[in-house]
């Protein structure tokens, strides 16, 4: 019964591309989508015949199993070219690793990594002429698993699908933002799934969010729902804090993302010199920090934005503006980061993969 | 731009029913459904024109939020004829308002009461022919709303979908269940989405729920995710415990659902004279009462089961068995509660609803 992985991919073109319909100057996040998707189905106990086809609407019963109970679980991945029109994408392996952790936690079957890249290649080779060249052009890859079976029964799915969809977007200047930290809501429990890439943790988080947007601020920093005593992550993002010249983030545990660009951030700092604490971080502590001055920055970290700067915070009612320094911890990890993701500089720590045809 | 709720509902009943093909003897929970389904989407800001139609697949982006985010709420509910063939629901104005109440806390649009009446008295007038006379035979009613967008932005979703499904089900007798004590894993978090009946809250507890099978046991009770110190609530039931002949059960919070059984389960007692506390119970004092014979009954209550007696339960290793004494106060509520339902008894609260084509 288990996966015959030697089994060949299907791959039905699309006959026509829909690339001259899409204008590549007003791109919005995650609205258009390439010309191909991959679909592999897991029924029976196994996962079956892997599948690029064109784009296109998928038919499902009401009663789909991830409508009514959430067992879904995805990531998020991008896709660079460089100006001699090789395509890269960035650490993929961390995401391999971790959908299939994030499966796990929701006790979804695992998808097997040899067709994960495949999929990957074959695709991003296959709509190469979406991915535009340099920095400022993207393509963001969206791999994910949903729960198939058509039955209410609140019980794990029999059936998946596992898919990958691909969506050109513009690197994005969003501008810094003003955030909040969490005095009521929480977007995560010890021992819940806020570790995984789960759907459900997203829904929860974007009511407390409007509440904050209709303060005037942008983000949520999320502190620990026990106490409200630790800064913990941003919901899309881990989060970053510089007191003086030291950058400190909160230990990844079961209620924080092991954010790809997280663990990224930390090893290009260590390289760079700065000093870096990975440890819990108390509100009051950066509290404490901005009034005296100390608080240099805080960013957030993530794949669709890199590195978001933040203005100010609120806590208790009262706004913290932060002066960003002229040399900007932010802005350096953000040029470091993407240089190497758009092959303009070495790669010292082997984080490139270079796309290709010979990879399948 | 408000939902205009004059507006007349379509109806496109089916050429034929698949009611012969259905083998009423057999009945999976949730896996068969009748011939209609309701549905009414949400664009431009409002809900459109209330359709019922043939059960059939619908067809989707594979970019559907609610594959991607997990905005998706439901309710659970069940229909039931008595012996003059008349149809009853039971407390439908609860589940209305819990609808809406999860909707507004997963940042969704509230649909419109009305319309939550007239498309369930039309769906079960409709589908009249699979709700079976009689106790054990049952229509479970399963109303959801599924964020629609075609779009991957982290964000609340522009678009949605309120369905009603119906599953014609065996009031099935499960027998008396073991359950753990969960010490590690948690179901939600203070100032979580827990009292939300929210797709994501189920999925996270398969992992855990599957551990706990693997020893033998069939269901968690979950503690407070601080702590582990408080007993909580089944997963998809609330939770009873009877010490010596009181009734003890937590009171609703963040992390505990609002059940309708419940609710019933805590008045019923009371009409009985049977004293009910509704407090923090902890696990160390369920333990004791194990230990020193005065823990009479545990037990879940919730619309799928009603009413799910607890034979054992296992804390830190240790089983701790349950002797049903000969007047349970489980089996007790089960007929009180289910004879209100099948119109069997009379019915003192008010509780049953009247379905008809005249409530439309």
């Amino acid at each position: 019964m288990s996966t015959d992985i030697s089994t060949k991919f299907i791959v039905e073109e699309a006959k026509e591309s829909r690339i001259h319909e899409v204008d590549f100057d007003t791109l919005l996040f995650g609205k258009e989508f390439t010309d191909h998707m991959f679909e592999c189905d897991f029924i029976d106990g196994k996962w079956q015949t892997p599948t690029i086809r064109p784009y296109q609407p998928i038919l499902v019963d009401p009663s789909l199993k991830v409508f009514h109970y959430g067992q879904a679980v995805f990531e998020g991945m991008k896709a660079y070219k460089d100006d001699a029109g090789q395509v890269w994408m960035f650490r993929p392996d961390q995401n391999q690793i971790r959908i299939n952790k994030s499966a796990k936690r929701l006790a979804m079957p695992e998808f097997p990594k040899d067709w994960f890249f495949e999929a990957l290649n074959r695709l991003l080779v296959l709509d190469d002429a979406w991915i535009r060249k340099g920095k400022g052009n993207v393509v963001y890859i969206r791999p994910f698993i949903i729960a198939t079976e058509p039955a209410i029964m609140a019980a794990p799915s029999t059936q998946y699908k596992f898919m990958i969809i691909l969506s050109p977007v513009k690197s994005y200047f969003r501008g810094d933002v003003s955030v909040v930290f969490a005095e009521h809501y929480s977007r995560s429990a010890d021992g819940g799934v806020g570790a995984a890439k789960a759907a459900g943790n997203y829904a929860g988080q974007f009511y407390p969010t409007n509440l904050a947007k209709e303060m005037g601020y942008q983000q949520v920093i999320w502190t620990d729902s026990n106490e409200h005593k630790y800064l913990e992550e941003a919901g899309t993002m881990n989060a970053f804090f510089r007191i003086n010249d030291v950058l400190i983030t909160a230990p990844t545990s079961d209620r924080i993302l092991d954010g790809v660009t997280r663990k990224t951030v930390i090893d290009v700092a260590r390289r760079e010199g700065i000093p870096v604490e990975v440890r819990k971080i108390t509100v009051a502590e950066v509290v404490a920090a901005a009034k005296e001055g100390s608080l240099k920055e805080i960013f957030g970290a993530g794949t669709a934005v890199v590195i978001s700067p933040v203005k100010s915070f609120s806590y208790q009612g009262v706004d913290y503006p932060i002066n960003k320094p002229e040399k900007s911890y932010a802005d350096l990890f953000k040029e470091l980061i993407t240089d190497i993701q758009y092959n303009i500089v070495e790669d010292p720590f082997g984080w490139r993969y270079k796309v290709s045809a010979d990879n399948y």
